[in-house]
């Protein structure tokens, strides 16, 4: 059965199971204390500590380990945010983070602080030239940018490299999260800080690792702890440190050969799915990606349902739909992107993944789409001209109201899909929605139908949003 | 070759490497995921909730799993006072809390809040009534009251349920730091708030416990995240979270009789120690103990050698001296308790520790400090009159002063001891010194000593503190 959820967390990695067995007798003690056994675990850490310093890039002395990337993001944040509190107060990340990094944002904003989002294209790429805008046009002075390696939904990769020199050139130092890409090699450029997480890469949990490279202006957070520069409150899991420290090692050793393989895999998921499923949107750049993650959705389909029904054929993934999330609302990412949400699956391949697991993914898709797409349509309804007597090129109303208002999402694109012909070519028709997923969805839904988004307007005089759409064909 | 210092870490229990071992195979995927992974993984971190809440003496949904006990102290401070921020932001802590605590209380102050200490007694006892005092003079409301369980240095547990009881009177919650004392037992009494570490109780480094009841106002530290109720951020190490309950209810199953085992190697430790080592006074409350601590300071013997000799002789122990602190001050604990801090060795005995472990540790122990304090003191300048000319009980002058500026601990008061004759009996001997533990070993050594300690006051027209002595006999 296999487990396509690779870029949430791998199972562990025979060399972090025998690392960790292998610490666990003499990495228990406090690393501090003088004694023998405090020694005999200072000593383990130590070496973990070169070790993961070497896979990152950095000296031994930049590199902290963690309780989580979670923890090595807000601490990142935070730390170079109050070290160069008098030079600007001003955070300005990308539109794509992961949700650490937006989070920590909006407790920088809270705590009277400001921060902007650098958007991206389709693709979910940043433009070196857009952080340069944004840097320029930033109130007072810019604390600290943070981009992303490669984002963890949609696979794209950032141009690190150039974004970090762009940072350099003013001044400003860049924080970069790297929890899918580290496994996969150190992240180039003159990034300042960069951010990473042990499960990513087989690892186990509760190890993050924060490089802070030497002259970054870093103001460890309070309360006060003496630990990992003071950057890491708490008394350290040293076995869990080597592991994570030997696992990211023993992964970089067949990192190479297997990102060649897993590409190929994910190059043939991104051409055959749209093939395979109708109404499909492959999301994510096409070529500056992570070599084992393939997102796509699905129009007309409930993510939940889908993952359901994937979930019953054998496969785990992951999913961005609005309807998977306890939030009510599409992924951040896909909304940045201006991608469909509908039906999104994130497949993410572990090491090892074969050829046939893929080609068994591609042939149980189709029937697990179909099956949730038979649930919510109508017969015919979003495939083709509905029977409807009003359906001819120039019949039909001038204009249409279609009520979806607590409808969640697909279902407002799904009426609106079903009512178009009601309307004459050339005529208006509005979908009055509640759903978050509609502000995405029905914009994307037009630009694959080829129909006219006009726009949306607060729905006068009741509750929701109306978006209307002109019919072009 | 005995391990004397489990107050600080212990070695895995059997059942811990035991189930973190049966847990890595199903301990990996992310909780929050529905698939097939991610729910094997949530059920083993519900079960393992379950269990450590069992033992905390909490329900489950209260009890939440942090990166460190640290983490728990820090967490819960903040969230308790964050949720009362309107009813008051002054912070009563006692003043031999652990670091965590007191860098929150420092980390608070910062913050615009107030905290104050509430004193203990020569044996590291807090009086509820203390408590209920310093909450009526607070200024404006108490957020929040932390005291611990048991203390991490002296071994002296504190009267918790009373002081729950003050608090619960006064409408202020109380913290419980019970990192020392809960693999013993469940915490009576109405507290609020609690906090743990499992390496201390024979789990892995890298969880902690933060209990928090139900109806305790709490606001979770930002940045914001999902896990744990939002009072840890961080995707969790669920193997060592299994190992941590699962060692625990392992510790609490030999509890009872272990403690009763080593209460009686600690009672003959602090009976046997003053009789074989002249000059040392055993520290801590004498009846409400842990069962595992016995700390004691000698007079004259600098911390760090004789901790050097300790662990030559095979024993690993612990020090509150200041002479083996990187911040150059006595432990805060010695000092709020006004003990002496000299020489100061605590000894905490893991589970398993044998009756000859302790007979062996009472037969170096004697030669150890001999040959720590042969290398400090003159011959005879400590032990007994020395064969000044001046020493006569009416002979010598009416005052001396010892200049003892730039010496460490504990050369000030050893100079102290040998200059003493050379007042007369009734005259004053000034000590100058800028050591920080002069200010606590001074006093005590004239307590022990039978001599009069007159104060100190700044030096006038110099550096350091006078120390004023009248030689009583």
């Amino acid at each position: 059965m296999p487990y396509f959820d690779a870029a949430s967390s791998l199972p562990p990695h025979p060399v972090a199971r025998q690392a960790l067995l292998a610490a666990l007798d003499d990495g228990w003690a406090d690393p501090a204390r003088p004694h023998r056994e405090g020694r005999r675990a200072r000593m383990l850490l130590d070496a973990a500590r070169e070790t993961a310093a070497e896979a990152v890039g950095c000296r031994p002395d930049e590199l902290t380990f963690t309780p989580s990337g979670t923890h090595a993001v807000h601490a990142g944040i935070a730390g170079a945010l109050a070290g160069r509190a008098r030079a600007g107060r001003h955070l300005l990340v990308s539109a794509v983070e992961h949700s650490a990094v937006l989070h920590a944002a909006t407790a920088h904003r809270d705590a009277g602080g400001t921060a902007a989002e650098v958007g991206v294209d389709r693709g979910g790429r940043v433009a070196p030239a857009d952080v340069a805008a944004a840097l320029a046009a930033a109130p007072g002075g810019t604390g600290l940018v943070c981009v992303q390696a490669a984002n963890h939904e949609v696979g794209t990769r950032q141009p690190v490299a150039e974004i970090a020199e762009v940072c350099r050139a003013a001044g400003v130092p860049l924080l970069v999260d790297a929890a899918q890409s580290l496994p996969w090699g150190p992240e180039p450029g003159a990034w300042s800080l960069l951010a990473a997480s042990a499960h990513k890469w087989g690892g186990p949990g509760g190890v993050g690792l924060l490089a802070v490279r030497k002259g970054v202006r870093f103001a460890p957070a309070r309360p006060a702890d003496e630990r990992e520069s003071g950057r890491a409150p708490g008394f350290e899991n040293i076995p869990a440190v080597v592991a994570a420290a030997a696992s990211l090692r023993a992964f970089r050793a067949e990192a190479e050969a297997e990102a060649a393989r897993l590409s190929e895999l994910v190059e043939r998921m991104r051409a055959r799915v749209p093939e395979l499923v109708g109404d499909t949107e492959v999301v994510g750049d096409p070529v500056h990606r992570l070599p084992h993650v393939v997102t796509f959705s699905c129009l007309h389909v409930d993510g939940e349902a889908l993952l359901h029904a994937l979930a019953v054929a054998g496969f785990a993934v992951s999913s961005g739909s609005s309807c998977t999330s306890s939030t009510l609302t599409p992924s951040h990412v896909l909304r940045a992107m201006g991608v469909l949400s509908e039906g999104n699956v994130r497949v993410s391949l572990p090491p090892g993944t074969t050829s046939e697991d893929v080609d068994r993914f591609l042939a149980v898709l189709p029937d697990a789409v179909a099956g949730v797409r038979a649930q919510l349509l109508p017969p015919g309804a979003a495939d083709g001209p509905a029977a409807d007597p009003a359906d001819t090129a120039d019949g039909g109303a001038a204009a249409f109201t279609v009520d979806s208002l607590g409808k969640r999402c697909p279902v407002p694109v799904i009426e609106l899909a079903a009512h178009l012909t009601r309307v004459r070519v050339g005529g208006v028709i509005t979908v009055l929605a509640d759903d978050a997923a509609a502000r995405l969805d029905i914009p994307a839904w037009c630009a694959m139908r080829g129909q006219e988004y006009l726009g949306e307007a607060p729905h006068e005089g009741g509750p929701g949003t109306a978006y209307r759409v002109r019919r072009a064909a």
